[in-house]
């Protein structure tokens, strides 16, 4: 972590010799430098494909001797060259993120408390909820609170008008924080790679819907909790970061769930931190995650 | 977790044969249905000394034909006969938890989610703080604040108006919620097992100040918590619950601190759930802990 | 780990009051030291049915003034009165353990490791495989090692070959420590709750073959492994213990097996000495493990 | 992991812009392929010093081309302008690792099985033990054993006689698999970031003797183990690697020991596996573990 301005190059191209040299060549004729690498070359799945290469480089801003827009532009002929995906982000613009949220509130209470003491240093533009129940608690700390109540005839509507919110708060990220609804294909399709759930499971087990009772029909000997994209298909999405927590046979479903919640929150804030950090690099239906 | 009424019993005696049946009789013998049942014996440890049994209870309360009050008069002359230290407690009697809390946000939002969803179901008379930070989110969950600045000069003053409001709001428990004090002697001795404190290393390891600087100066792996009652000795208390987090040589201080805060907040949970459900016996310096 | 001989009773009956009274009563009656003892209600699933009530009890065997057999004899009227599926082992005769065993060696060497020192206190009369591999090294131990060949053409004739040996060794405990065949059902059915097997995934996540192949293409953040009773359904037995290690993107198949290995032989081992130790105890297709 | 023969380049110098991109640029200019690259910059600890980068890069061998002689040759320049200490080393040439044990079985068994499967792709020259104990099992394996007694009155020549039998062995590493004497400080001091010991604490607690008996004393509810360099202050030198496991009240000494075997053999594991793949850089009195 450091406090000092810096930029984040994340990139992915097709692997090939000679690629850290150039970026790290580029960064270095600059005078640039550098507080933190990471790499990473996943291979080719067969003879006839290509690997790929994944980076993630911070730049300590004041190193440099131009601006981003410049950087930016100086990078583009090495990137094109390379046939990379990438972009660079500015440690100090805040990043903005929407919550969308039900009736559950550990999720909530947790990413408040992190932004509140700036260990997560975003922006909250506004939280969105299909109950009234935290309208008090979110706008006692200042920030707006949107109730779009969603039922079995409006889901169209409703969805619109999450887009319609997000998209006109310039959100960066909408975080799923336990919001008890699946969101529409056409919302998903939107914003691949910018909205993230928290599954009450360790997928791919019990994917759908009460996994804490199916965790208990199956007598199981741990319980977990996935962090992911969300995609258009259910609980499908690539997955950001994973953990357990041990139970035994004298834990009710109930004690499931209150044991669930502190699994789920910290395995939440713990993928939403990798990937307001551009951490996280999908790559098809998985993730490289550069902790 | 068990949604009905229902009593607690918890004891030690000295280790002999027909504990368990002389205890379990007399529920029987009333028709009490009981929930649960923890049972542990301590060897002896040499061959002068006795072995102590551990129990805990837990009986319907609709079951018994009689009031606590008579259960409690009626089981006294076994109690006496084992020579027991014995409680029983009323799940419908709430407990009164004061939590003290300094400028860190974690363990004061995670208690107090915790107990706005009844996952934690207890009063809170008021909390207490050497700061004004949290004032106004403490009120605007309806709990009362109480500023009380602990400076060189005060101490003993400041210590003793925290016994007093600790007093006067009728607490069973005390949370030290990264309370950034050490409390008086005085205040420790005058309620020994009620004041719980969250310690941020893995006990025994990096007591006293700044254990995340002792952590990475030693280049551990791992940094932990330690949820343990407060006495005289400075964290040095019989141990109820710890746990870790795995770090790394990328993880800078302020790294652990933010880790840190995770597993602070539930170890903290997890112990002060096991006490407030009885399910801590000390006995020495150690604990039973009846998960 | 008590040193002394002791006795095990574990048992199981429809919950009411008084199992507790009526089971302690009769050994306190008779002097019995109880030196440790696990209780557990299982609730009713619904209004119609009755909940179950399981006990593990071990009682010093000096302490009693009557053998084993007599014990029985005079426990049974107890038991029919409580309508109990029980038993009660000695911890002077070893169980006897027949292990099968394929080509990979880390269950081998570990569960060898811990007979060779007694930290497990078992007869192995002989190990079972499918492949040479192993025989020089299992028979330096002084086991004897029986090789039975299992193809496409023979599995009847092998797999009643395997039962042969084990039935005629006297074998309490089958254990597959990686055992890459799949048992027959008639074989299964022969000693339910007798043959545990070790299964390399987090069950019910990536049941069926190549399970770390299955993990890899889903991109999960942590493996695991799971350690059950064989039953007719392939990776459906009853649970008995789990355990799981983090993984990243760096990680290859390979790398998954290798970290898997670790994690199977431990939870393996931990699995089959709750076993051993009488202390699973089966309740329809879940467990009840008393740790 | 990779099939393919590769070469390890490990190095720290002291930090400034274009470190990356000099080394990175040399490997580019003869068409090295990266397999792996981790990159660490550990900030300067106060104004007046600097900060130190660290870095492991594998290279395919036949991706470049010259031999490793070569490589040296022509990287020299390149590191000493760097003031660098650095070392390649070639994935064809196995290490080789000498076992210290004593008479507790589980590392000296565990090992052997990850050599034996190659796992462990190394030469193990021989094992040196203080007990007869394990010649047998140690010889079974194709693998000379030495009996060096260590008594009160003979330890300069018996230590002597271990530095003799380990530098004639032409041993790369000595690994004390819970060898239970304290070397000497000559032997420490001859093999700096050579000597590995794996200790049954979680460091820094509970150093020194019986640490399980101390764990028990103080009521821990974790216990653990490091894995660690020997340097000739006992128990001081840099961690490699450490782990924990669960434990609580009902477990006693013996317990502790048996629990810890299975922490100490796998957090050995893992800390010899990062030494020898070079992933381990000693920095002062901490490593970085590029894992």
């Amino acid at each position: 972590m450091h406090r000092e301005r810096f930029y984040t190059l994340s990139a992915s191209c097709p692997d090939r010799t000679g690629i850290v040299a150039k970026v790290s060549g580029f960064i270095a004729e600059h005078k640039g430098w550098i507080l933190e690498t990471a790499l990473h070359a996943e291979p080719a799945v067969d003879a006839d494909s290509r690997g790929r290469y994944f980076m993630r480089i911070e730049i300590r801003a004041d190193s440099l001797p131009f601006m981003l827009t410049e950087f930016r532009e100086r990078f583009r002929p090495i990137a094109e060259e390379l046939n990379m995906d990438w972009k660079i982000t500015d440690s100090a613009v805040k990043k903005r993120v929407v919550i969308l949220v039900s009736k559950q509130e550990h999720c909530l209470y947790d990413l408040l408390a992190r932004w509140q003491s700036k260990e997560l240093d975003i922006e909250i533009p506004c939280v969105i909820s299909n109950h009234e129940t935290f309208r008090g608690f979110v706008e006692w700390h200042g920030i707006p609170f949107h109730h779009v109540p969603v039922t079995a005839d409006n889901k169209p509507q409703a969805y619109a008008e999450v887009q319609r919110l997000f998209e006109e708060s310039h959100g960066d990220t909408m975080v799923l924080a336990r919001y008890m609804q699946i969101l529409s294909p056409d919302l998903c399709a939107a914003h691949p790679g910018k909205i993230i759930n928290i599954h009450h499971s360790f997928l791919p087990s019990f994917v759908g819907a009460r996994p804490y009772h199916q965790a208990y029909e199956r007598g199981v000997k741990l319980i977990g909790a996935t962090c992911h994209y969300v995609t258009e298909e259910l609980d499908q999405g690539p997955i950001v970061e994973q953990d357990v927590i041990r139970i035994d046979h004298s834990d009710s479903v109930e004690d499931m769930v209150r044991y669930g919640k502190d699994i789920e929150k910290a395995v939440l804030a713990r993928g939403l931190r990798y990937h307001l950090e551009d951490r996280v690099l999908v790559h098809g239906n998985k993730t490289v995650v550069f902790r």
